[in-house]
Formats: structure tokens, sequence, C-alpha cells
């Protein structure tokens, strides 16, 4: 059976992966994917934290309230001094229970 | 001339790929992405797998009735015994007939 | 304050990846997200261009005014010419100020 949920992408730099997943994990992610990202430019101009290694890409399915207060910290928190883009997608999932606590 | 059609995304276990890359074509896609996936966590846990290479992602779009039944089959056959997540987006593309079969 | 706006995806071979990029910021894109992509089979058979490097994605957060003007330029410029699909997907975003110019 299908399911609308929503899909959080939060790019960030790599020096805030534990805290991401901690933060994913607070909101009720059962999960999340990992990729690295290859390049880019933001409003922040060139990244100045190139030893931190490459900027990554979480994404994660949650129900549509968990992931509008993922979005909301990850902007209050990150947003002022960090190269982070944050968005939500909806889509549909097969089998969607499992992805709400 | 643009169309709506629908973003199938499939991140799974690099052992199924051809399986999914035949269940895809089979249900019309004219085409695919394929991208390694470095990392993650799911709700079956640490993969096990980790000696048939990475996690893989495909993404193709295709006509909403063909997205579901791709999503359909990808549950049916695969959710019980591997880690794969599926979703389904919806998306507006250029030149959308050459999706479509 | 959450704001609704399109992500533009351009998946293009490598040898795009200067005008793909003219093209975004000439649009008033303020940034993008670049990832190489590992493979795939589109509806114009196997590449031809392997030495070019690896098939490029990007990823743009837009107006959607601006968005659907990148997708029409990217389809009248290289879809006859070129392998490259590319997609508007509507997205919520935090802080969307600063993806309008």
């Amino acid at each position: 059976m299908r399911k609308q949920l929503t899909l959080v992408t939060v790019i960030t730099e790599g020096l805030l992966r534990e805290q991401v997943i901690e933060l994913l994990k607070r909101h009720g992610a059962s999960g999340f994917t990992l990729t690295k990202v290859d390049g880019g430019e933001g409003s922040r101009g060139v990244r100045a934290r190139d030893w931190e290694g490459p900027n990554l890409r979480f994404e994660s399915i949650m129900a549509p309230a968990a992931a509008e207060a993922v979005l909301d910290e990850v902007g209050e928190r990150f947003f002022e001094n960090y190269a982070v883009v944050a968005w939500l997608s909806p889509v549909s999932v097969a089998r969607g229970e499992k992805f709400v606590p």
C-alpha cells in the first residue's frame, strides 16, 4: 500500500556529519542515505573547510510533520555559520509504515 | 512542451543490480541513471552484504502508472529480504514524449 | 519560514559542464550542487563520449519561473545532440529568500 510521505534532503559540509545524523534520528528517522557531493557553488561562496572532506548529502523519508521539524532545526542551527542547503519533497512510498515511528 | 511524469528512485544493495534494471525496462523505462551510494543506515540495520559492493541508486522517469507498477513490484519482490528503499516523486520534464513508450 | 520553490535537476555529459553552469547562473541560480553519475542507459543508447569523463548531475533550487526557463533552454540547446535528462520537482525550503535573486 502506498503512503504519502516527505523526503528530507540535507546537503552539508562534511564536518556536520554526526550532528545531522543525530538530528535526523532524534526526529524519528528510521534510516537515511548518505552520498558524497563532488562539487558545487553556494551563496556563501567557495567553501573554506576543504580539509574536512567532501560535502555530504543526507536523504531520509519521514512523516511530513517530522520532516518539517528537521528542516526548521537545520535552518536554525546551521544556516548562519555553515554551507548547508535543505529541502523537502513530497514522495509516495511502498510500505510506508516502516518510515513512521 | 513540458509534461508531468513520475521520477522513480530505487536505492538497493548492489547484488540486485541486474534484477532492478530488468524490472525497470520491462515496465517501459526508456532509460535510467545509476549512482553509487556512499553510506547510510536503514530499518534493517547495518548491511550484511558489503562484499557485494556499494549500494546503488537507480532513477528513471516514467509514466505515472508504470512508475506505480515498478514501486509495487519492488515492494513485493525485495522488501522482505533485502535493504531496499523506493519512492515516487512528481516531476515536470521537457520533451516528455521520449520517456513514455 | 518555509517557501515553495523548484528543484532543477540536469543530468548531462561531462563536456557540457561549463555551459550548464553558465546557463544556471544566467537564469539567477544562487548556487548548485554537482555530483558524478556512475552509469546508466538512455534513449540515445550507450554514450559515445566516454573520454569526456563521467556524466554529471547538477541540482539547483530556483524560483519556479526561472526553473522553467532553465528547463526550456536545456531542451532547446542540448536535447538534439547530447545525452541530457532534465526535470523540475516542487520543493519546500527553509530560508527561501536566499535562492531568489
